[in-house]
């Protein structure tokens, strides 16, 4: 039996670092890709679970070909592929419209939204070259997005028009792709994140909070993502938005 | 270590027969609230899964609240409860909203709408009245739903207005409870839904498909709910539509 | 050429009465149905007006059968037909869903729901029992909501279920009948409404507002729901939130 | 008295032709920007309506800070700023995902969604240096949208993102922008659109349709378009679907 292979596009430590490690200990090889591949939290990745990092500017659609090529030719065509970026700088973050400096609303729309779409077509086009596997499943495509996917805030223009274009994806991507074996899936993360420490079990508190766990854990979504990939076909997830107990909304 | 307590409130052999068999194989106590209880289908979950099954017409405020004293007394205080009743009736199904018999409606209105009312207040009554359990969890309402809920088809009006009034219901009671540690989930299936047979295995093809698995499979909705169930309160998910691949949308 | 006739469904001195002024005014003959006919803001519309005041329990599928009977016979075939009646009661609102009485939250599912139901299908059979007039057009019904059609707020459950079923009342008909030259809309208003003066040119101040246009005008919706009455049917909206400027959402 | 100023963005033969004839006939001073507006339509339009036409690419971001400047100093401030801008070609049209050319989705992307970032924030610039005209009333932004704003259809992901993007910037606007007097509006045009003929009364049948009005019609639009710049601030419409009566939804 072959292994699995994951793709996560985007290197934080949060969300792509706990799916890098939990899909690691299910058994899946797995490639993250990020602009700047040698972060220490990428190369501790590397050398503790053996995940194999690419560099990859996922704005520019050569980059994001030769990131599928490279990852299909040595380790295999990922069967999950999740697409990670938020995109979002402090430059954008709280502003204005009339303050907001549109070569970075540009950049934002281009990391969030574009990205999104590069590594949508070729995951798919990668996918569709497959086998079916069991229950007639191709792969799954995740896109993680924010509360911005579905609500427009105030002084926060650019970052609304970047996750609702990534949202609008990732819709019409499910409608085409779920009748052709892919599950694509959206899940809008309405709160703040934590990181995860490297022993797994407990994440930083942010300044300020007193209580552990009203920032969503990364871990904890990893989980979900790997039970969204696991979802049998006769019942696909298109979309789970999720959010802390204490979360407003 | 005390055995937890799961309500299923419907006692069809799709979604609530699937439910109490995983539940009682996770090793929970299963209680079945139905209008007649003394099915077959019930009867088998009693003598093969160790399930109990009460009699509760859902309408009726002080039924709701005797089933509710009685699960407590006999079983323990529920921590998870699933309003399973769906109260769509062939009378008024594809009906032109000229032809609807204004009675039927009213049923239709208090079996799926009313009855998630009566269910959710006592479910959030007695677990508010628990201690908190593990992460800060006190139980999990789940409230299944149809894809009315999200929308109005034609010919459809009453069915419409019974599933949005559970849908507001249930985002209304997520939002006061999720705070207190009770974890509110909504989940419209946007399928017909297939019947598990015993064994577990497969379903009954309905007649005219070819392919088994353009229904939803009872039997991984129960999976999808108990997955909701176990969700960390730092990422909960409050709606999950469910729909099958092949599913249009 | 023959008088339109209008229906009002509801008897506040807020959107009902600006409604049956500004349709009297653009020289409809106006129907106004209320519980009780006889309070002095419908004895004004009456001497000042010429509006007719029905005595009708809406939530009474004979009542509002004999309403819309005895409304044919006395003004003609209503061609605009409004549901008005908010439903809501101090009983209700913002009550832990665990202190809500469950026969008040049955009574507003009743007044809101399940009267706009009865309500839409009399208008429906009549309507469609009306030649085409204009444009194709039969004739306009319009469901008045409030914002708990679209947002469960805490410590809300009965209404939001309540204005959640009449959206989705609302939508199905609308799919159904516009086809048919039935214009079906839906207007939640998102916002507290003040009430207009005789003189049709201010509003009550509430108490503690120093504002005066941070409540929703009922005279000003009044004008929204002429315009979607004449509204050509290229191009017709099904629903419209209003709020006033000031508001959050 | 001075005359009012109205901007329309996009130079086509529906939508923005028939604003531009409504406006000037309700004494507006109208300008329409354009990238080619030496187009015969416009050429009509400056003749017989006095359109003042500007030409602009709307993508580049000095452009639209000198379009706005020209307007500002040759015609005054505009209170009324549409944004009407499409976006989609042939090319992107009912493409497969995998069969998308990215240059052309990225141009969908910046002529869609961030040349209407660039309009809007300059109209927001303007509009906030402009002293408050009557009812508290800056201004009105109009964004047109088409239903790829609500729903990612299949083969459709570059419109369905480019037009999502636009929804969530104009959310995003209408919650920052209406506290501050100006109403912010979102108008999803569910339908195939017609091009109204000069005469006003009719517009072109399409090859193949029977019945004229199963195609929004652009006079119409402009009228609904009209009465939201004219609604007062107490009673706001952000967002109108417009969908022709026969329309599937």
């Amino acid at each position: 039996m072959t292994t699995e292979v994951a793709l996560i596009v985007g290197g934080g430590p949060g969300i792509s670092a706990s799916c890098a490690r939990l899909f690691s200990r299910e058994g899946m090889q797995v490639a993250v890709a990020a602009r700047t591949p040698d972060k220490p939290v990428l190369k501790a990745l590397e050398s503790e679970h053996g995940v194999r990092c690419y560099p990859c500017d996922a704005r520019e659609p050569k980059a994001v070909a030769d990131l599928f090529r490279a990852v299909t030719e040595e380790l295999g065509r990922p069967t999950l592929v999740v697409h990670n970026i938020d995109g979002r700088t402090k430059d954008i973050f709280r502003k204005d419209i009339t303050e907001a400096d549109p070569g970075v609303v540009l950049d934002t729309l281009l990391n969030s939204t574009y990205s999104a779409f590069l590594i949508g077509q070729q995951a798919a086009q990668s996918m569709l070259a497959s086998p079916l596997r069991a229950y007639g499943h191709r792969g799954t495509i995740i896109f993680t997005n924010a509360s911005a996917a579905f609500k427009g805030f105030p002084k926060s223009g650019a970052f609304a028009m970047a996750c609702h274009g990534k949202s609008g994806l990732a819709q019409s991507m499910a409608r085409e792709l779920m009748p052709q074996g892919i599950h694509v899936t959206h899940v809008p993360i309405d709160a703040a994140i934590g990181w995860t420490q490297e022993d797994g079990t407990r994440w930083h508190r942010l300044a300020g909070t007193t209580v552990d766990d009203n920032m969503a854990d990364p871990a904890r979504i990893a989980e979900t993502y790997l039970q969204l990939h696991r979802q049998h076909r006769s019942t696909w997830a298109f979309e789970v938005v999720l959010r802390p107990w204490a979360e407003k909304w």
